[in-house]
């Protein structure tokens, strides 16, 4: 029964240690007073829980600057450790290590020829993985999240049918990462990844029920629920890039009929430009097309600077079919901000205002009159950014925080 | 910041007491070694909390009929207390009392003229449960949930903006109920509460993530996410009623076009079959035109299982088009299991197989080869029970606990 399984989770009894560590950890530099209010637990708990904290070596105790303000700050020993953000795409990988304070220690990008075969994948970017700590003097990883193109069983940290990339399929990923780093992995789908990475420090940090669409070759969303990822009865909410659009009979690749992405994702872009300049429409892209051999979204959006109006008018008819799918997500779901992110955002203001339009013209007035539709504030960085979330919120849970403290300090 | 939202209210300790009591109202009859186990609680802790609940004599010890099992079960004294639950329509009002094991003690159903004016209104809803009580020998409530036919401000226990009942706006329901019987009272909006019952005690109990879709004159939504009702950045989570059916130019009374419940809410069907009837396309609704100058969706009902192809291809268009809306959000939300409930869901089988089939036809596979469709197994009940359940969990929730039982049984 429902109520049963709240109840359950409800048991797991919270660890204050744990808690309290999270308090610092998510507020910066915080005083004990801060800590008492935020946490509503008493002085004497906190003044414990402080001071096993500081024997661990898992905080310190700073002097403000300002001799004025006499309390002492506390704040997480960031370098104690280190986790790392691995977020893989089609033909792009970000590596980016984060020390406790979820500050940059290093970062790398790769590209990859293809990512077909898993087994020669997987050995490039544990290869690249362990080259970069080893050239920043970084021995061990306490956690590793990976944000994956496809997909995901999560609670098995496995590819789930991913399209196009079969060999992938439930390849056991967490399991290899673990065995070869010695610590836990977390794996979820690019886009859930890239919310929390928005969520965590982007431009909805304040906000615990929102919607990041990411808009690249595909179309799809991560649904984020009073601060958590949701995922839903079978892991695939935020599927929005098949959605039906009415009326629409433009053929997908997976068989069906006028799906979002096949009107409004990057390849649909790039066949619509190319049709356009064929049909002698646009002197721009026409120059290109013959230059070029190929149109991509970027053309399309170099045009559109450049004033080209086909160009323009492709950008916002494709902002306004996604802003009507959205319209119809927002009345449902009712969040308070969404975040486009992906490849297309890059197409910027004339795009997203396309797509604000469509949303506020469609959805009930109550569900929109503070709604914030806005582009990704980390761009590229949302998704290693997220992947470092992902995990670094998951070692310092309540249930994990102990073993992760002894596993890399020894101590429990 | 979103994860220090999350601590906060992770750091509310939860009540153990609650949480062990709240598991034998949840599992009925129940031992102690089942109780250790479902918990992840010490046995020493589980005895020391059963004790103290008989002493409250919130529980009770039970030999179990069959000697051969020598454990005894426990269970909770279900009728040391009553809550009630009230669910008001826009012409009836449904009363039911039931003891903290949520079995109904007794039951009322009343008719109303109007309930344009909430002093009225409320006036006669006081007198009728006072009465329902007093009939009953029930000297007070231990709590009161309300479900309500319009938007309501949860937090604040109000309604919020009421299409076409103006006089409720800000309407101080909850206080004016806390004044009158001394006791907590919470009020959801109608959709909310069906879905918590239906969770509680209909075809979804062992769900987590659902959605409940009320068809009757107006269209709306309760999602059901991790065990609770999901109500969005406004509240508003759920407006299904006017999202836009794309290509159609019906006019709504919200004044967009196009509104599901403008072309498949009750009054519009109503509105079709007297179409059809003058159109001389249906005899059997021409002729109850004639007969009673009105059509009305029970009507069309009567008309389908005579057999009158005109009535059973209203039924089934209308499912198509709730089920072409229900796809997105299918692909979106991925729930478990949509339950169809409100009035329209007497249209059985014929009405629910065509919003099953458009459904399955344009959702994602994932998200649809477990998906079940159904009607509310609760039916009439899913209101007041919800509405019981709705108040029953807040007054045995970790926070509650304490309160609830000094206030009503003089300990803590």
């Amino acid at each position: 029964m429902i109520q049963t399984q709240m109840n359950q989770k409800e048991l797991i009894t919270p660890n204050t240690t744990a808690q309290i560590y999270n308090i610092i950890r998510y507020n910066g530099e915080i005083n004990r007073m801060a800590i008492t209010r935020i946490s509503g637990v008493s002085k004497s708990t906190i003044s414990l829980q402080i001071n096993k904290l500081i024997k661990l070596g898992l905080i310190e105790e700073k002097t403000p600057p300002d001799s004025s303000q006499r309390k002492l700050k506390l704040k997480i020993r960031g370098d104690l450790g280190f986790v790392a953000g691995v977020f893989l795409g089609i033909t792009k990988l970000s590596i980016v290590i984060f020390n406790l304070d979820m500050q940059i220690k290093c970062e790398e990008l790769h590209s990859f020829d293809s990512i077909s075969d898993p087994v020669e994948c997987n050995r490039q970017i544990i290869q690249q993985l362990k080259e970069l700590c080893r050239n920043n003097g970084i021995e061990r990883l306490w956690g590793i999240g990976i944000g994956f193109p496809f997909p995901v069983n999560f609670r098995e940290g496995k590819p789930d049918s991913p399209p196009n990339v079969p060999l992938w399929h439930d390849y056991p990923l967490r399991q290899i990462y673990e065995k070869e780093f010695g610590c836990p992995v977390l794996i979820d789908n690019d886009v859930n990844v890239m919310a929390l990475g928005e969520g965590y420090k982007g431009c909805t940090t304040d906000e615990s029920d929102f919607l990041f669409v990411k808009v690249g070759t595909g179309i799809g969303a991560g649904l984020m629920v009073d601060g958590r990822i949701y995922r839903g009865a079978k892991g695939c909410a935020g599927d929005i890039g098949h959605i039906e659009v009415d009326g629409s009979d433009v053929r997908c690749h997976c068989g069906n009929k006028g799906c979002l992405e096949a009107i409004a994702g990057g390849k649909a872009l790039a066949a619509k430009a190319a049709k356009i300049a064929a049909n002698n429409e646009s002197p721009y892209l026409k120059e290109l097309l013959e230059r070029n051999h190929r149109l991509s979204a970027v053309d399309i959006n170099n045009g559109a600077i450049a004033g080209d109006l086909p160009c323009i008018q492709l950008i916002k008819d494709a902002g306004s079919v996604i802003g009507g799918v959205l319209a119809k997500l927002v009345s449902f779901f009712n969040p308070s901000s969404i975040v486009i992110g992906g490849g297309l955002s890059a197409f910027g203001n004339l795009f997203v205002g396309a797509i604000r339009e469509a949303v506020i013209r469609r959805s009930l007035h109550l569900a929109t009159y503070e709604l914030n539709v806005c582009i990704s504030e980390l761009k590229d960085k949302s998704g290693p950014t997220g992947a470092g979330t992902l995990i670094i919120d998951h070692i310092f849970s309540s249930q994990e925080f102990t073993s992760t403290i002894k596993r890399n300090l020894g101590a429990g």
